[in-house]
């Protein structure tokens, strides 16, 4: 295991400052020198794994030859390779002890990438370990989310005090900060919430967006004060997945130049060898979607193979490129390795013992050998340093741009400016009625001028779901500092790349828009927004039967009912102006959950007794002919209902009824309030409720009770005139007088 | 508009039918004969709208070199020219007055597709217009639904009853056949349900899939008694979606020789020039995915360009063909062409009457011209022939084949064997206990025998969702006769492609797998299923957070609630052995709706009182020690909580309760029941209720009553032991015996 090859430590230590201030920046007045070649260790192969193994059975050989391999060159690489292996081999083990210990997880994964894993955070990323915060960091995001343990081995590594050699322990356990998947409220360190496969790609092209748009705003020619990559590791999991292939569509639409992904091309899934349902050519694929592609052939051991790549890829601008990294899955286990059997489950403790000797590790489980922790533990200092000289550089920044620094502090920070929520527009009884889409746009274009995170798009509906910013033009490769985000026809990559966005920088406040019913095709996204606390804002208008004519591939029916269904998600049907704001302050101030605003095509009007104080409580009351908490009854209603609910209130008090409406535009909201209010609502004592909503009843007799009745549709719906559609399918106030005279 | 070449009426007749019989075969015996060149009309131009301009302004020129344009070759047709545009321009008038009429819908695409509309359905596809079930005809997919238009005016020229004058006339009206999109179940002769975009390129998949694996399976080498193409329309909106992606790929591996693919390339989406969010270059991502590809450069009047490319696309047998045609959307209009307003909006009086002096169309609105009628007219003669052409070959393939005519009878009819469901698994209380995934795998090898139609797979969990059909090998390029389907990690994708398999014939049962939280990655796929009335089945397993370690990501929540919120879905949660094979028995005979199941992760014991009759009833008694339907509290559980419930009813009965245990494995199918039957489950004088379900609590008060209670996880999971995490979040008999001393 000893190297052939090694400088003396001065030299190295130069060289790594250099590398550091070098090698990782795009400005261009850093230093740029050679070191001597190490290409000769390549072969060093301390294991058994063939290392060709991989390489030599690829595709069939259909690889584009347009595709160039990874050059091994000349690399400002000064760690001797016996300790880079050393390092290397640390991840791998302490990877498979975690694993073992909790008899439960993913080993493959981190054996086949502990290579590029240690050449990203010992050599080429850039962060601070002791303040994983630090706005200037380079992003990593490990797409292929089960090799959790490739990234908590690594934050181990790297100082951060949130993976402690105990948490390694605990992997997988209750309470633990090592999940079973990398999860960003529960590890700090990691930037997303990967797992399910081709988020975490897609989240990424979301957080290089963020850079490439933050850095075109506030970079100067003397100052660029926003200067960091986003890296991904991703599988061939996260390669077959659509959102995978929408994402980097729009990646290489954008051009961005600091996304850097690699693949483990390790041609291993569950299911066995890749043959059997993924035999497309990767390369070319990436190619046509405007990516600058590399391969390295040796991931195994072809360690400057990889930092070449790297490079390489970093001297691109204007493209992202993705580096195929060929790999063994498993590397180093001599019975496993390059089967399904290493991808998800513990190696057992004979093939432990075996990957042990046949790796030449002494150690016992979690150990890092002495040399390798002192190696890493640069990382606190040097990160410190990386922070220290930012922090004067936007020191200097504040002096000559001060306006532009408050902006982007504010961005950095999350912090609202004092008084925001005045730019929301409100509105009276007298004001012209209007579809809640189009409000929302009105609120939007208010918010913009105030919120300097706000930024966001549509999914190829921009003048249906009026999303439009109209004092910004478009996001794009051209011209990135502007704040309209076309998403083209792509909802489940839209979703995830602004979970990327949102969780960029806490100032962020990202808004995606589609039709209501297609929120199924990015439903995985919004449940990871809600699982991983993205504040991200769903416009999702055609909310109902009431868009007509498209028909039942086009109206929603279950999508309110699914949503609250779904944790930590904001669920907002506002019925007009003034609840539209409503929702959008709610939305803006929930910084910790997606909310979702189901928003109308069709007109309706500015409703008596509505406020945005009264969103603000999910469920209240807009208009009351009772006296002492007891109405004869409860009309309740969202959204466009809730007109309908407010006639036949109308009509029922002619006839001398006491009738209470109530707005329940949010339930999440409502279930948050005190007993007391809820009372103040919906009294115990009155069970002669009924609810209209033009959509399903499930989830109603919560709320309506026992002896209420929940007005709604249970079917799919039709194409025809809203109207038309309304009556035949009984969302009507003569169903709701009916309904009311029945329960009451 | 008079053409300048034309042939004798014999020679026409001629050429026709071995076009028929010739062009549209694959057999080697047919003949095949050249035709008088007509390529010196194809720059025959009657209209202002330029046919040149989005062809040459086509994304930077960036075509792959190696997609070849389609040549304009001689080819067998011998319609006069004049007539086939006079045939197209009915169609574009028919979709356009049909818009206007209704003030809804999408003229832009019929517009510009009408001419390989026109080449497909009057020259190229095999079908009967009287019997539109034919078993042996060529699919077609509107995968851009939008466009339906297209397919009322062809299905309408066709001579297919469902699609009369008076049906375009009410395009879009509540009741008529003529839907805002595409709709198999609304209208005769739609095979798939489209319009959410990219499902019905992945539907097509799925049918040509169908095609291929009949073929091989049934097909001997002297009666190629399965034998039929799949078309394709689809737009830039489809290639958009990740779903596309995924089919695509598959059918690229797969190798769907039959499959034909013409992507509208019209450069315009609802947000204007696909410029704004899609530059990647389709071409070559088509051949990444081992597509063949063609592109025809003029799209609008090249029909010779079209002709070629279909005849290059059928000629080519391993590779599934997109032919790229470049159209002009809207074209024919003169101010409206090539803009996104043309696109889903009505044209307007004033336009429709330039569109009709532009294109020289004195006609009333939806007039079919005389001789466009006559020519169209043969299509329901030569459809009854090749009908009874293709009966006759049936009879000769049941004279000699009698058993393998059976089996492909059953596919085509749906009929189901007699007595198949004693194939279903049946267990006692002492058969050994398992997890319901693995009691699934049982079912699926026993109904495999019995059921000819049944196939499917797994993506990429085929060993953790135990999906494999142990005496079967995989559907592959090479042996497309096999039955275990490889998805590969493409959820979205391969729903649809179910959808397609289910709607190619009756008889076909196609299931699909993955982990249960991972429906929300194909809720769009299955929505469709739900609407098109495709019996798919959903093998859902690991449903809970029983599943442990694998962390929030990976457990459902909320999913039980958004599926039963569904309309037409049967969502079931067997508990046990009996249950699972109940729930298949409900699964395969309910081919109108799907079914999804979701399935334990972890082992289960076989409950005593659970039975396949229980199921079928959809909530049941499994035990009870009341008397007079009056028991002091009824215990509800679902799945992996029923052990739970029945755990609780034991410890309650020993203290001296009267304890009901109700199953409620399907809310539908219990929903479904007589009130006697309902009320001798749950009667109304009982209120004192306890639901127990490892997932969220929402809706169950409709079914436990405003005095009962719910008990369930109503917020995301976590990383643990399924032990640990079931106690952490009180799933535990304790619990409910709490709960039941509360209430009751």
């Amino acid at each position: 295991m000893a190297s052939s090859s090694s400088l003396h430590l001065s030299q190295a230590l130069l060289a790594r400052a250099v590398y550091l201030h070098g090698f990782n920046s795009s400005s261009s007045d850093r230093v740029s020198l050679t070191f001597p070649s190490f290409s000769g260790l390549k072969s060093h192969s301390p294991c058994k794994a063939a290392t060709s193994t991989s390489a030599s059975r690829r595709r069939g050989g259909a690889i584009s030859t347009t595709v160039r391999a990874a050059a091994v060159e000349t690399l400002g690489q000064t760690t001797e390779v016996s300790l880079v292996e050393k390092s290397i081999n640390t991840i791998r083990f302490l990877a498979i002890d975690a694993v073992e210990k909790a008899n439960s997880g993913h080993p493959g994964l981190p054996m086949g990438c502990a290579p590029m894993g240690h050449i990203l955070y010992d050599e080429v990323m850039r962060y601070n370990p002791k303040n994983p915060a630090w706005f200037n960091r380079d992003r990593f995001v490990l797409s292929a989310g089960h090799g959790c343990m490739l990234q908590y081995a690594l934050l181990h590594l790297a100082g951060y005090d949130s993976v402690q050699e105990e948490d390694l322990k605990n992997f997988r356990q209750w309470g633990s900060r090592t999940p079973g998947h990398p999860e960003n409220f529960e590890t700090v360190g990691v930037e997303v919430t990967t797992g399910p496969l081709g988020q975490g790609i897609a989240n990424a092209v979301g957080l290089a967006l963020a850079e490439k748009h933050l850095a075109a705003r506030f970079n100067k020619p003397d100052n660029e004060i926003v200067d960091h990559y986003t890296y991904v590791i991703l599988g061939d999991g996260c390669q077959m997945e659509g959102i995978s292939n929408e994402a980097c569509s729009l990646a290489g639409h954008w051009g961005l130049g600091k996304l850097i992904a690699l693949y483990d091309d390790n041609h291993i899934s569950i299911d066995g060898d890749t043959e059997i349902a993924f035999t497309e050519n990767v390369d070319q694929r990436f190619e046509a979607l405007g990516w600058h592609v590399i391969w390295v052939k040796n991931g195994n051991t072809g360690y400057d193979e990889i930092r070449a790549a790297i490079k390489e890829a970093k001297a691109v601008k204007d493209k992202p490129t993705l580096i195929k990294v060929t790999t063994t899955i498993g590397y180093g286990s001599p019975n496993k390795a390059n089967s399904y059997s290493v991808h998800g489950s513990a190696l057992g403790a004979k093939e432990v013992d075996a990957t042990r000797k046949n790796l030449g590790w002494p150690y016992e489980p979690f150990h890092v050998p002495e040399d390798v922790k002192k190696h890493w533990s640069r990382h606190a200092s040097d990160g410190a340093k990386l922070e220290a000289e930012w922090n004067a550089k936007f020191a200097e920044y504040q002096k000559k741009y001060s306006e532009e620094a408050a902006e982007l502090k504010a961005i950095i920070t999350g912090e609202l400016p004092a008084g925001w929520e005045k730019a929301l527009p409100r509105y009276t009884p007298e004001s012209p009625g209007d579809a809640t889409r189009n409000l929302s746009q009105q609120n939007l274009n208010a918010l913009v001028k105030v919120l300097p995170g706000l930024l966001g798009g549509s999914a190829d509906l921009a003048s249906s779901n009026m999303t439009l910013l109209k004092s910004y033009g478009d996001f794009q490769k051209a011209t990135p500092e502007e704040r309209n985000v076309r998403f083209g026809v792509r909802e489940h990559g839209m979703g995830a790349i602004c979970n990327g966005i949102a969780l960029h920088s806490p100032g962020f406040i990202p808004y995606c828009a589609t039709f209501f019913v297609f929120t199924d095709y990015m439903r995985a996204a919004i449940r990871i927004s809600a699982l991983c606390e993205a504040g991200v804002i769903y416009v999702m208008t055609h909310d109902s039967i009431g868009l007509g004519e498209d028909g039942p591939t086009h109206q929603p029916i279950e999508h309110l009912a699914s949503f609250r269904a779904m944790p930590n998600v904001l669920m907002l049907r506002p019925a007009d102006g003034n609840e539209t704001a409503g929702s959008y302050k709610v939305a803006v101030l929930n910084k910790k959950r997606p909310s979702i605003l189901a928003l109308s095509r069709q007109k309706l009007p500015q409703l008596p007794g509505t406020s945005i104080e009264g969103v603000e409580k999910g469920g209240y009351i807009i208009s009351d002919n009772s006296s002492g908490n007891k109405p004869d009854v409860i009309l309740i209603g969202t959204g466009s209902e809730l007109e309908i609910a407010a006639a036949a209130a109308e009509d029922l008090r002619k006839e001398g009824k006491a009738v209470r409406v109530v707005s329940f535009v949010s339930w999440e909201l409502f279930d948050e309030q005190s007993d007391a209010y809820k009372e103040s609502v919906l009294p115990a004592s009155v069970s002669a409720r009924v609810s209209i909503e033009a959509g399903s009843t499930f989830g109603w007799h919560k709320i309506v009770g026992s002896k209420g009745k929940a007005i709604g549709i249970d079917r799919f719906g039709a194409s025809a005139p809203a109207g038309k559609i309304y009556k035949e399918f009984g969302i009507t106030k003569e169903a709701v007088i009916a309904a009311a005279k029945e329960v009451s």
